[in-house]
Formats: C-alpha cells, structure tokens, sequence
C-alpha cells in the first residue's frame, strides 16, 4: 500500500468551559492516543513549537482521508486547528543506508 | 553535544543570468552537497513542495549559526530564501524503540 | 490503485525573454499538455480564475510525486507557481448515481 | 438557462450554546440538505479539508444570488462562513467525451 | 438574459520595454475600449483608487467568463492584474424608482 | 455641495446576547434606515457578499465625516465593522449620456 | 470649501535606469514640489518612516480626485505606490485654542 | 528636552460586561483625558477611521515610555490595541513659517 | 553548555475569568518569576511593545526545549502567545571589548 | 541625553548591476561601519536570522532621526529595508547589578 507524507502544525485553543480534572484526564488520553498513532507507524515524528500551545507533526499515511480519520481520532480534537503541508518525494534525497 | 532541531522551507528564486550548462552544474553540485549533508547526519529529511521551486527540510545541528553555516554552504544559496521554524521535545513523544 | 484528489491553483508569470512566436508556440504545447492530462484522467476539472494568469484545476492522482510530476511537465512549468489544497473526502457526499 | 460556477470554501465555527442533541439534529439535517443540493446539481463536489472544520465544494447555478441562496439554505448556515472563488471556462479544457 | 454584477479592482503594473509613444498610443486606445465598454452596458461604473496605478470598476455581464473576455480585451491587459468581487442581490436594496 | 465616493466593504459580526424578536426587529429597522439612506441618494447601491455576513454598498456623501455618521446610524452598527476605500474621478469615464 | 483629510504613506520603488545626475535632479524638483505643496496648505505634514524608501504625510485637500492630482504632481509619482487613510473629525477633538 | 513623534492607529474593542451607565460614563472619562492630553501637547492630532471603533492619533511626547505612559492613561486602555508608527524628520519639511 | 540566542516576542490575552485581586497576585509572581529568570542569566533584555499587552524580549538559553520551559514557567503562561526568531552569531559583531 | 532603544529587522536584497570586486568592497566597508557603530554605543548586539539576507539589531540612539541617519550611513543602505520595532522600558526589567 502506497503512502502519503504530511507535515501538520496542530494548533490548540484553551478549551474554555472544561474544569480542570476533565482537562487533565483529556490531556493523558491525548498522550495516550499519540502513543499509539506512534506505535502503528501513522505518527512519525512529533515536535512542541516553543512558547505556542502549537506542535509540529509529521505522518506517513495511506492519504488524505485517512490523514482527517487520525487527527480526528485524537481526544483534542475539538480545540485543534491543523494546517496541512502536502509532501512530494525529492531527488535530492538520499535512499536509507547510502 | 547536544542538538538543535529545525523545520527549514527552502524557496528557490529562478537563476536570471544563468546559462543552461551553468545551471545544470549547480544542480549537480546542489544533488553533492545535499547527499553530503544527510550523510553527515545534519540534514536528516528533505521533501519536496509539490508545483512550487521549494522543498522542506529537517535539520539536526549545534545551533542556529550551525544551521546557517549549513544553508549557506549550498550551491544554490545565492538563489535560496529559507523560512525557520524552531522545534522543542514534545512530552507526548514515544522515546525510540517503545 | 487508490487515488489522491487535489484543488490546485496555477499562477502563470509572464515570460520576460521570450519572443512572440516562442510564446506562441508554449501556449499550443500547454494546450496539447492539457488536453493529454484530461484523456489520462489526471486533470479532470479546469477553470480561468478571471482577470488573472492563474487557473483552477482539479486532480486526481497516486499521490503528491505524482502531482508534482504531471505540473512539471507542462510546458509553462518554468513560468508557474501552484498552491496545492489537500482534499479528503467528505462524509455528506453522494454516491455516484445516489 | 446558463449557469455559472463557484469554487466555494466553508469554514465552520463551533456552536457554542447549543447542547449535543440539537448538534447531531443538526449535522443529519446537514447531510440531508447537502444530499438534496447535490441530486438537484446544484453541488457538484463536497470534500473534507483535512484537519479543519472546513469543506471545498463545487457550485453550478444561475449566478451569485442562486449561490447565497443555496448556502443560506444549509441547516449549519448561522456558523458558516464562506469564500468564494469565480470560476470562468478554460480555452484548455477538453470538451465532455473528446 | 440575466446578468451578473462583479466589482473588480484593476491593478496596473508600469510597462518596462515600452517606448514613451507606444505607452501614449496604448493609453489612448484603453481609453477608447472603455469608452466602448461603457456604451455597451458591460462597464457601468469607474474610478481610480487615489495615488495607486489601480483603478476599482462596477461590470454588469452575463456571467463570469464573459468578464474575463472584457478584461483581456483592454489593450493594457498583459500589465493587469484583476482582483474579482461576487455581488448578489441584497433584501435591502430599493427597487429602482421606489 | 461637492460629493465624495466611497466603496465600503460592511461586515457583520452575530449578535450574541440578543434573542430572536430583538434580531428580527433589529432587521426590520436596519431595512428601513437602508431605505431612508437610498431614498436620501446617499447610499446609491447595496449589493450582498455570497456566503458571508458582509455586503458591498456605494456611498456619495459631503465627505468622510458624513459617511461616518450615515453608517452609525445603522441599527446594526453595534455589529458592524466598515472597510472604507477611497473612489477618485477616473479620466476614462464617460459623462452620463455620451 | 469644504476640506477632506487625508493620511498618506508614500512607498519609493529605486529608480531602476535613471543615472545618479537624472537621480539628483528628480530629488531636488520633489523638495522644490513638496514646498509649494506646504505653501499652498494641502500639505499639511511630512514624516519619514525609518529605514525605508518612505513616507507618512497628512494631506488637507478638497477630495479624493484633488489628493490624486496632488500626488501624481510629485515629479518622484512613476515610482511612488500610496495608501490612503481616510480621515473623519473625531468628537474628543479639542477646538484649536481651548 | 527632545520630542519624538509617532503616529499611532488605535482600535477600541467592545466592553463586553460593562453595563450601559458604565459605558457612557468610561466614554465621558476618555473624553476628558483627551482633552487634558492635547492641552498637554501631547496628543496634537485626533481623527475617526470612519466605520470602525478605530482613531488615528499623532503624538508628541519624550519617547516610547512616555507614549506607553499616555496611552495607559486612557480609560478605555483595557479595551485599546495601538499600532505604533515611527516617525522620523524628513529632509524635503519645510520648517515653520517659511 | 553553548547556548542558544532567541528574540521572543510574548502577546498577553487579558484574563477573563479572573477577579482584580487574583488578577494583581498573578502580575507579582509574574514579575518576581522575571526578576528570577534576569538573575539567572536566562531572561538577559525585557522591552515593553507601546500601546499592547505585548513585549520583545531576549534569552540566552540551552536550546528551543529550554526556552519552552522557560516560558511555561511564567505565572501568566496560560495567556501568553510567544513569536520565536532564531538568532545566529553575525560575522559583523563585534567581540566583547574590541 | 535621553536615549530611545530599537529592535530593527534588515532585509538585504540581492545587489544586481554591482561586480565581484564592487560587492567584496562593499561588504569589508559595512563590516567596518558596523564595528564604529559598534563601538559608538549606538549598534548595541547584531545577529543574523539563518537561511536569509537579513538581520536582527539593537540600536540606542537620541530617536528615530538619528536611527534613520545611522541606518542610511551603512554602505549597503541601497539594498537595505529595515522594519523598526519600537521599545519602551518594562516594568519587570531588573536594574543593571540587582
């Protein structure tokens, strides 16, 4: 199966009326959550922009859809905003173990 | 030592008063230096943006003036604008091998 | 093989050193590009943004290495600069026939 | 009756006073509209932006008035906003079957 | 035949390789094609944005293809750059005469 | 008297602390002063952006002073945000009547 | 008469095929020109923006079209770009003298 | 003591939990500020942006702290944004009086 | 340990929910915290922006997570919105004392 | 004497009709421009952002027209535009020594 490369910049807004267990329990299944999308190979790389409630992802999925289906798939998901940049494959780059 | 991250997107203005054999030479040298830069470990991803002269790249170096040095070492540098962006951990990151 | 679609938006600068007849003979060449596209089933939708040198257009392809090689052969190539839009599908969409 | 066509972006505010029964009312009443539009030819193409709240679609109709019409019509029309992109035909497009 | 309103905003660049009585030459004739155009109905309304070489303009044609051929038929066209506005009608609008 | 021309971009933000009968009323009254406004010659033409809660209007008034009053007069302006652009007398217009 | 206020920011383009006497001449004939401006009441206030090819500049004339006329005086206007504020009077406005 | 001037663009949020009383009483509180300032000297020019909660302002004062200081003086403070424009002399002003 | 030079500028949202007095206590660990991060040698400049609830500011810290920390370590974090320029060493500097 | 603080951002085009010779000298003159401001007290730290032609400076000087005139006074000025930030004291800045 063919895949797709994405950078995506997650923004998060402050979820306003969510007290403050509700915030910590979603922020341990949004860990949770992340480690799976990890495990399964989706998740690639995962970076904090400093000073933003930002971060900086790179995926590796079948497409599009699938690329929606996972961001969806995470607990914030309501208070994220994603920027999408497309990936094509470069010449320049050099095979894995040249 | 430890290591600086960055997102960098490269833009590449057309060279003007280059001739075709010129600019087929850069290109080469650019291919060099870009496979000498992976090997060395510094430039870790290169992607390329679909329909537009400009490519993303993933950086692993001392610093910022490191990354500088990098960038201007490119042949190509005369005709590149790069866009940086700053890259923190994230705690929701799956140390390798988990 | 499962395909990406794309909205891409193409913004044509004006060929400075070229003569009128060379021009001429690019935009027959776009044209025939064009027309070779939409009987591939790559390019299935074009639009004139007007009062622009731009153009809308809609794809269908493997992928963005794909998409970024079906741009660059088009004769203007060297002239042109695309946004790229991703595209999922959508959960309200009819089938086909529906 | 000639009709004019509208690439048109909707980018969707979360409802904030509104419960989760009457936001599921919604979106089926959505999906249902949406249904309608596309079998009537007016909507011609629905897609999901990728990690937004936010759709590209594809618009055939008499003209801008139909178009505003058209969108006010959406159940979710209080927290849409929409861009809209003016479509012109392409001296490149091929004609349906050639 | 219906019509469709747009206001569009003419930016004009200055015209390098062009001699001083060429540009005269090419002035008089854009003043003489929207004479034309504002006879016939198409080009309803005219002003010039104060100390821009830009102009905003009221067109009333049958739809938006239509407009790009007025547009490129302005002998400044190659160093025009057109920003198109949609206009639908407006409940509040006062029937003429009431 | 001398007149001034203003193309004025007019959008609205949602009322949120209003019920529905204070909205509806307010309409009712942002209809009729638009009327009083046409009828005065001051607002001369009022079109609606498709998809958006904003509108394009034509004003002709003594000067920039007596727009701002016109449009604070609007019962809705509470929720109004104006974008102003400045209309100057282009040389290729022609006279009424010509 | 009655007096329209302007806030004018002037943007310099470097004189590309002007040699440094031509250049110097230009100069000396904008001073000249901006004096007469100030004698004559329209100018009313000049300023440059640091560390740029600009310039704010408050404007006292009859209206747009007489602002237009005024700047295009300018023997620098072929390469001056302006963006115009416009200005109303402002309640909290002392009187002069009180 | 040397001045430095700055044009300074400000824009007035709405008071969202503010009661009809205590606005007018803020907005007659503001009033009287900028009177006391342009006695001062220090604010010597205060225009609207017609259609918008926005003033364009020229100030005269010892530097940016001070101007910071004035600022924060108003009561409407809490509720201001300011864009600060930076002003240095310019060659081509005449000098007072000539 | 070499460290990294960053410009950040902080843009503070104004605390709705949050009483006068919590207010107040919160702006004096805000500034102890910053009286802190200046003795420590992380936190080396502090400018206020004029007129905005904004500052630049300069640090002198390990790395981009460093300065993360750093940052979430301010009591007023939970409204703050940083912009972060990378800093590299500029061959024209001039080394300390020369 | 007073003294005002600016933080300047120096974008450097690219110098077109200037040989090797020319640009090698012109560089060695604004190295040592840089190091007489240096050393005058006025240009107080200088870095460059990776991967452009531009820099970021902290500058002391009496105010925005001494700024102007150290800025224009560097042999590269043709080529230069600077964005000017302006800084005000923060009440969380920690005296020199506490």
């Amino acid at each position: 199966m063919s895949t797709e490369q994405y950078l995506v910049r997650l923004e998060y807004a402050e979820p306003a009326e969510v007290s403050q267990d509700e915030l910590s329990a979603l922020r341990r299944a949004e860990r949770e959550r992340a480690h799976e999308l990890q495990r399964s190979g989706m998740l690639r790389e995962l970076w904090r922009a400093p000073g933003r409630r930002a971060s900086w992802s790179l995926w590796s999925v079948s497409g599009a859809t699938a690329l929606h289906e996972a961001l969806t798939s995470l607990p914030m998901w309501p208070w994220i905003t994603a920027t999408v940049e497309v990936l094509a494959s470069h010449p320049n780059r050099l095979a894995e173990g040249k």
